[in-house]
This record gives C-alpha cells, sequence and structure tokens, in this order.
C-alpha cells in the first residue's frame, strides 16, 4: 500500500494529469469539451494509454465512454465500477468529473499490480453535463440500458443528431446496448469535488464527503400578472404591481428555506415586464429550484412555496400562472458503502462528513441498477463551473488513500464478500 | 353662455374629433403619431380648420406647434394660451394631449364669437412624450425660448437630425426663436386627462381634478452584486445571492412608499444575471422611480431607499452600485388660477379635487415663464398610453362649462385685470 509521504506525490500526479487534461478543449481560450467533440478524441488517447501501462486494457463503448478493466485475482471475478465523466461545462474548471477518473487511475497504480478477490473497471463517462444535446447523463444511461431511440434523435445546435454524433466519433450507434452493465457489476464508486463550500466551512483541517443520497429536485416557474400602469400617476394602493409580488414571494422563499434544515431554494431568474423605469410592471416570472435529500420534504417545501405565492398573489390582486418544469426524487447511496467509506475515511486520519449531494452525478444515474457510492472533495471557495474551479493536493492525497483503504476494506468484508457470490 | 344640455352634444363633438385626429397614425394598426411625421400634417391641416373657421387664424411655428389666436376685445389685448400636445407615444389612446387641444378649439366654439378682454392662442404641441428623440417637451421648450443648438442636433432612430426633421417638415429652424411666447402672454392653461386613477377611486359623480404642483421626481439604478453558485450544493447560509438581496429591498421600497402620505416609489425593471434556473444570480439591476409634490420629501425618502440598500447588502455581503438618473424639481402651478379653477368647478356643480399630478406635463415647461395651470379629466380604470384609454362624456361636459365659467371669471377677476395691465 502506498505510504502517507508517496501519495502526496501521487496527488501532485493525478493534479498534474487534470491540468494536461484540460488542455484538450475545444476553444482556444477556456475549457470547452463536449459530447463526442474531437479533443474527447486526445483525451480518451491520453488516459487509455495510463491504463493500458498498467494493465488495464481500455476501449470506448458505443456510447463514447472510455472504459478500462483491471483484472481482479480470478478470471471471472466480479468488478467495481469507478468513474466519472469526461466531458465539461463551457468556460470549465480542470476538475469538475476528469478528476474522478484520474484518480481512479491513480488508485490502480497504487495498487502495483496487486490483484484484489474483485476486478476494478475504470469508466470515463462521455457525457454528464447535458451541453450539446440539453439532457445530461447521456454516458451513465448507457451503462443502465436507457440511451434509447428518443434520445438518440435529439439534435444539438448544429442539428446534428446524436446518433450521428456518435457515428462521427467512429462508434456505432447499434452496438449501444452493448455498453450496458452485466450482472459482474458489484459497486459504482465516484471520487468528484463537492462544487460547493460545505466541506470548506466546517474549518477541519482535513474533511472528505460521503454522500448519504442525491437530492430530489423540483423545478418550477411563476408567473405573477398585475397591471401595467404610469409610476407618477398610481398612487400606492391603487397598485397591482407584479414586480413587487414576486420580490415579495422571494423573500419568502428564502425566509422559508432557511428554517427547513437541509432545504435549498433559488430563485435564479426574475423577468419583468414591460420592463420600463417610470412603468408599474405588468408581469414578473420568476423560476424556483428546490432541493433536499427527502423527496417528501422537497415536496411539502414546494407546496408551502406555491400557498404563499397563491396568498400573496391573491392579497395583491394579482393573477398567478405557475408550471412545473421538473420533479426528480431523491436517490440514496448503498448505507453499506457509505458506512465502508466512512470507515475508510476515519482510518486514513481525516474527518469523514455525511452529506447529501444537492448536485446530480452520473452515480445518480447507476444507482438504478447497482450500489452506488460517492466520496466529495472539498472544493475551494466552494468554486466550480468556473476556471478558478481547484483542489488541495492535500485533499487528493487523502481520498486517494481513503480509495485504497476502502478496497482494503471491501477485499476483506464478508458482506462484500456476500455480494459477490451474487455477482 | 353654453346651457347644460348643449355641452353633452359639445362633449360628443369633442370626443369624435378626439377619434378622428386618431386616424392620423403612422402605424396602421394602433395609433402612433410622433414629432414632426406625416400623420401630424395631416391632424394640423385638421385642426387648422376648425380654428379657421372660427375666426382663430392658424400657423405652425417653427418648432412644428399649431398656434391658432382667437384676438381679444381690443387689438393688443394680452392672451391667455390654452393647450396641450398633438404627438402621442406608440400604441396610444386618442384622448392623451390631444384632447386639451380639442376642448380648447371647443371653448372658441362656445364663446361664438364673443370678444374677451384677452384673446386666446389655442396650442397644439408638436413634442411632449419624447419618442422620436428620446427628450420629452420639445414642443413646450421652443415656447420659452430654451430649443436649443444641443436640442437640435440630436438623432433620432434613422440618424436624422431635429434640425434636419424640422426642415422636412417644411419649416425653418432659424426661425425657432420666434416661437417663443412673447410679454403679452398671461398665462398658460391645460385640460388634460389624468392618466392615473385618483379622481375615479374618490367614487364621487362627477369630479374634475385641479393640479396644484407637478410632483418632484428622482430617479435612480441600483445593482446588487453578490456571489453566483450552484443551486443545489450552496446551502442557503451560505449564500449570497443578489435577487434575493433586491427582492429584500424592493418590499422595503414599497412598504416605505406606502408610509409617506402623496409619495408613488417604483421598481419598474430588474434585470438579474445570469438568469439560469439553477443557478444563484450574480447580480441584479433594479431602477427606482420616486415621485413626490415636495421636492424635499422626494429626496428624503430617496435618501432613505438609498440607505435601505446599503443596509441589506451590507447585512448580506453583496457589494452595491448606485448611479443617479433623473433629479427634476417639483414645479407649483400658479395660486391664483387653481383657486379661481377649483371655484369655476364649484360653480358648475362638479367636485374639485385638488392634487399632484405625478406625470410631466407641457404646463411644467410653460409655468417657468407664465402662470400655468391644469385641468383633470378622470381617466376611467386609470388607463393611459394604451388603446383603451378613455374619457367619460358627462366629464368632457363639465370640462368644458369648467373652462367658459373660468374664462368668465377671469374676464371679470381684479387681480386678473392686474395681470393683464402688467403684460
Amino acid at each position: 500500500m502506498l505510504r502517507p509521504g508517496n501519495t502526496i506525490i501521487h496527488a501532485q500526479q493525478i493534479i498534474a494529469r487534470c491540468k494536461r487534461l484540460a488542455g484538450f478543449s475545444e476553444d482556444q481560450d477556456g475549457l470547452r469539451r463536449t459530447f463526442l467533440s474531437p479533443p474527447m478524441q486526445e483525451c480518451h488517447r491520453e488516459i487509455s494509454q495510463w491504463l493500458n501501462d498498467l494493465g488495464a486494457e481500455a476501449s470506448v463503448d458505443a456510447a463514447g465512454n472510455l472504459r478500462g478493466f483491471y483484472p481482479g485475482a480470478e478470471e471471472n471475478s466480479p468488478k467495481l465500477l469507478i468513474g466519472s465523466h469526461l466531458d465539461t461545462v463551457p468556460n470549465a474548471g480542470a476538475y469538475d468529473g476528469v478528476l474522478g477518473v484520474v484518480i481512479a487511475v491513480a488508485l490502480l497504480e497504487a495498487l502495483q499490480g496487486r490483484r484484489l478477490p474483485f476486478g476494478i473497471e475504470v469508466v470515463g463517462f462521455s457525457e454528464e453535463e447535458g451541453v450539446r444535446f440539453g439532457t445530461p447523463f447521456l454516458g451513465s444511461r448507457a451503462l443502465i440500458g436507457q440511451l434509447d431511440e428518443e434520445l438518440l434523435n435529439l439534435r444539438d445546435a448544429e442539428g446534428v443528431t446524436m446518433r450521428q454524433a456518435i457515428r462521427n466519433f467512429g462508434l456505432d450507434p447499434l452496438r449501444i446496448p452493448s455498453a450496458a452493465m452485466k450482472s459482474d457489476a458489484l459497486a459504482y464508486l465516484e471520487f468528484h469535488i463537492e462544487q460547493g463550500p460545505v466541506l470548506e466551512s466546517l474549518g477541519l483541517p482535513q474533511t472528505l464527503g460521503v454522500v448519504e443520497a442525491i437530492a430530489a429536485q423540483r423545478r418550477m416557474e411563476f408567473e405573477f400578472f398585475g397591471c401595467t400602469n404610469h409610476a407618477g400617476t398610481t398612487p400606492m394602493n391603487l397598485r397591482r404591481d407584479a414586480i413587487a409580488g414576486a420580490a415579495e414571494w422571494i423573500v419568502e422563499v428564502e425566509r422559508t428555506a432557511k428554517n427547513v434544515r437541509g432545504a435549498v431554494a433559488t430563485v435564479g431568474q426574475i423577468v419583468a415586464k414591460p420592463g420600463a423605469v417610470n412603468v408599474i410592471a405588468g408581469s414578473a416570472r420568476v423560476t424556483l429550484d428546490v432541493r433536499h435529500g427527502s423527496g417528501d420534504t422537497c415536496t411539502q417545501v414546494t407546496h408551502t412555496f406555491v400557498q404563499l405565492a397563491e396568498e400573496i398573489a391573491q392579497r395583491r390582486g394579482l393573477k398567478l400562472r405557475r408550471k412545473e418544469l421538473l420533479a426528480q426524487r431523491a436517490i440514496k447511496m448503498d448505507a453499506f458503502l457509505v458506512e465502508q467509506i466512512e470507515e475508510a475515511i476515519r482510518n486514513v486520519g481525516c474527518h469523514p462528513h455525511r452529506m447529501v449531494s444537492g448536485a446530480g452525478h452520473d452515480a445518480m444515474i447507476l444507482a438504478e441498477k447497482v450500489p452506488t457510492a460517492i466520496i466529495f472533495l472539498p472544493s475551494p471557495g466552494g468554486t466550480s463551473h468556473d476556471p478558478a474551479e481547484s483542489v488541495r493536493t492535500e485533499d487528493v492525497a487523502k481520498a486517494l488513500e481513503c480509495g485504497l483503504q476502502l478496497l482494503e476494506q471491501l477485499s476483506n468484508s464478508s458482506e462484500f464478500q456476500k455480494r459477490m457470490c451474487r455477482a
């Protein structure tokens, strides 16, 4: 196994590799590497070489996922999947997604050829961000057999269908079913940057996050309709001001969400018309994004926001239109894996922090088919989806140690043994 | 003088004439008649004919104002100006401005050739709304000698200078100084629709408004800067949400304004960025429009809003940028005329309601040089700047009666006599 002194050097190498992969970009200034884009080929070539050097033969499946298999002790050993995504948002940082793949490769390297009771499949998902086709998790959907015809018919901004994009990348869309996980898949593990400020805000020297669940999420759109009027001639008590109504509701949404432990609620968009300095607004359209680790609480809080909007609209003589945009249930991570990770984090001298992931991840998709878990590394400043996105070398080192410790624990766990027998 | 039975018929004719003039439009669907536009020529032709038929010779001054002079009893009688504007906003109603000119013509008609101790000059101002050159009151500015070189160099959306537009209309910009009022101008009187809901909301059978002052006005722009963050991964207590900060301020602005008698405050524009459903807004820009009959109160209330914005920004860890857009002092109407109008309204069996005009009018400009007054007719539903803008026949009839009564009072007033001697 690795010794503490070593891991800092490995962590530095991991960070250097992430930075190197960030050079494979569609844009000259800034990183942008979308699904099936030419720089994704270069990215695959680079990582494949690292994998092949470690005896984990790399290949690209029909959905564009990079996959490298490091065999287990026996020929038919079941396999643990470890990975994350290789695509990025526009103007991205170097670590979102990529870090999880590079850590997976580093774990294989740290094993130094040692065989475990299970094989390890490193997966670099082709698509998670939803940038090119407006729909996210395309890579992981292929692994659970849900990259279907409807999705393949989606078109990107240039009008290219996903089916054609797959062909253009040199792959065969007819072979997509073969990308699905087989029954020998034991579990899926993902290392990912937190992309939020929670771990850092704990103020502890070294913390890694253990994701218990991916939050349920509801998105809605509300439009308040009042009466467009002259800002100078309409007394305050005779107004039906759509902006003022929306503002009152936004304040209530924030106040309410603050009082529900673990809830986040965001009004990220507001568009008011006619939008003139001297005209009382006749309409104000606002969006709502609500998340919580419990689906029931998420629904309940959202319902409160709807009631608040109705009450405010009625009191102010405004009309209200509302529309549901998204309702996504909470996804629980595997309880056994969560405990094992927590133990592993402690065992490497780190503080484990159980948390709900407010953001979606490939793990959310994989969890539909296999036991799944996520380990979060702190995001300095909470910054992500930005060139300033970063990760601390010490945290990467601890994540690597934790991963190796976890592999050790799982290799010796009777519970995991049972799971392997069932696989 | 007119008898009550007659005035309803005259009022119907006034309304029919306003509707007729609304046919002279730049747009096929909807009324739009901007400064020096071709339909303004047709409008002038029509009104000139009415004026000429009444022995009030019509002409168009170098600023495009239509002027018709109805002589007084003596050759050098000083003159009372009565008018309003003939230009419109886009998608306008038929009465804003135009009604005041048509009532002025009807007053001459009702005099049936009778000569008063003063002449009457009907003025149809060429520009009040600021649509074409982005600057309002161009017509009335010419009457006070302030349509200067700087204004003449303004360009419209097609790049045509005002100077050229005046030439294109067949007028000579060099003659603009001759459009200014002479020392024989006694006073200016304007009939105008209220463009607000105040008079109607009094719930009295017949009310006319007597404007005591045109409100002081301040316009500002504020921008709250927070931190763009992920809506799912940023806990409520670690956010610096620009929309939430702006919303809190908007609620406070409304609450504060409601508690200051006679104040109106409007946030009519809000633009938040990046404006995505799942991203906490990093910036929110809002406008503020504050008006009050007292300039001091207007300034004081605006100052309170600035303090509120600063306090909210500081408490929330937001940065605040603010900019003054406009500061306009209150304009008092002439106290003697206000009293005379009040008396005239009572004398024709109507309820006079003293009020502050929240909107600017040509009278505001004329008031810099001559005693000025405005009579407001109720706006059903408070509606204006909209095709649904209307006026009740009974109110037009009472306005006409009131106008004649006022002319009678002024003809017999010793105070006005004194003013005439000084003119």
